[in-house]
């Protein structure tokens, strides 16, 4: 998927303000999830609807990001994902972030599930499972 | 209440970006509740603690801001609070932001209370009732 | 245009949180400017090339929004934009958003022509000029 | 120093919206530069005042972050810093959060020294030398 860099992604120094790139990471997986047909609100919590709260929260344990080129308003970049299985509970994404294929920068995403009444660890819901199991396949058995 | 100007809070251009503004203008109405001595958890949702939903939700119905002067990085700024009942359901909060006292921009929230079930119009929650009384107590009958 | 609501958009409230709106409405601005074949660097500061800064800045100097119906992750909206010359110096974009024909939210961007080096008003970059007369012929003479 | 937890750091989930945890990083190093005596302007670049463009920028290169616990509105963080030298030109700060003595999350960003107009590395900025020197004193030989 594409991204253009706007002019509220930079800070004063002229290049993107570096939290601004984990909110990029986050909206690229959204939309992964979105192309593979899932609908946002069964994986997203929205409690303007209390009637079925989602069983299952996906918080994030950690997050990363290395800025290897400065990246400066109206670049085009290619955004790639590597969505990755941890164990039955846990997964990661790794998003690269291209301009004229350059990587510009990385960044991860580690979700952890739990039962959003308990709070204790359960396994990936199933739609998460599939589009991870999904998401391999694409990358074929050697993702580069 | 004070603020100083951040980094992150500035843009190429070398001022404030413009909406982080209304962010200040929110966090100085939640320190006002703060400091007359309301919990949060009281008057803003937070669906981690799900056993006692909040039945009143206070939508922003509309917000507005003037810029008059130039922010940067560094300042520090005054921040003095308006806050008027308009009718029954719903008030709004002023807000002032100076500099060695002189008005460098204005904001303005404006509140409806509503059922958080039904989505609507209702009265506006007791607690945010008094505040609004001491407030415009303290800003006397000709407030500045 | 199109914007797809996200996850990082929403609050605790399970709506947008208010002053996203107006980083959606600065964006679409952009992506006008884009559309019309504006390069981003001509328009904004990017001190990352500091060898031609830019003669002209455009403040914001008032913004607005009005929010008429709850926005939730995953709304699509239609994002329309109507842009108007205010006098040598202004001009104002209106941008509305609407959800199934529905207008949800409104917001208003009005900005200032100052030179950058004395801060003293000025006329519009020429590009910008061009961009509002091309804006206000799409728009026809009776703009709905 | 201390941090409240405002409703625009949290989501739809009722936790802190993960990337603004790097924000308030940010923002704590800021803090701490400001409370060592070190005026704001003669770090970071601010390009409204355009006579003394800064000779060294200090880019983010990495950033990462740890949630342990799920951070709500109203929580009261202690924050605490251990800034550290990596060598001549590049420094990392890590903060950690703590509630009630429990450490809810940690970050780290790194930054290295970059001269702002050919962009290639220098040393570090004496003030943050001192800054760094300081800093590590405070914290003493074993550093909790």
């Amino acid at each position: 998927m594409q991204r253009t860099v706007r002019f509220g992604d930079t800070d004063a120094a002229g290049v993107i303000h570096f939290h601004q790139l984990l909110r990029w990471c986050h909206e690229a997986w959204e939309q992964s999830l979105e192309n593979y047909g899932l609908n946002a609100l069964e994986i997203f919590p929205c409690n303007i609807n209390p009637k079925k709260p989602l069983e299952i929260a996906l918080p994030i344990i950690h997050c990363q990001a290395n800025f290897n080129n400065p990246i400066q308003i109206g670049d085009q970049l290619l955004v790639k994902l590597e969505p990755e299985r941890l164990d039955i509970g846990s997964f990661q994404v790794k998003i690269k972030f291209l301009r004229k294929e350059v990587t510009v920068a990385t960044g991860l995403l580690r979700h952890r599930a739990i039962n959003s009444q308990t709070r204790r660890r359960c396994s990936l819901p199933e739609a998460i499972d599939r589009w991870l199991e999904a998401s391999s396949i694409l990358q074929g058995p050697h993702p580069v």
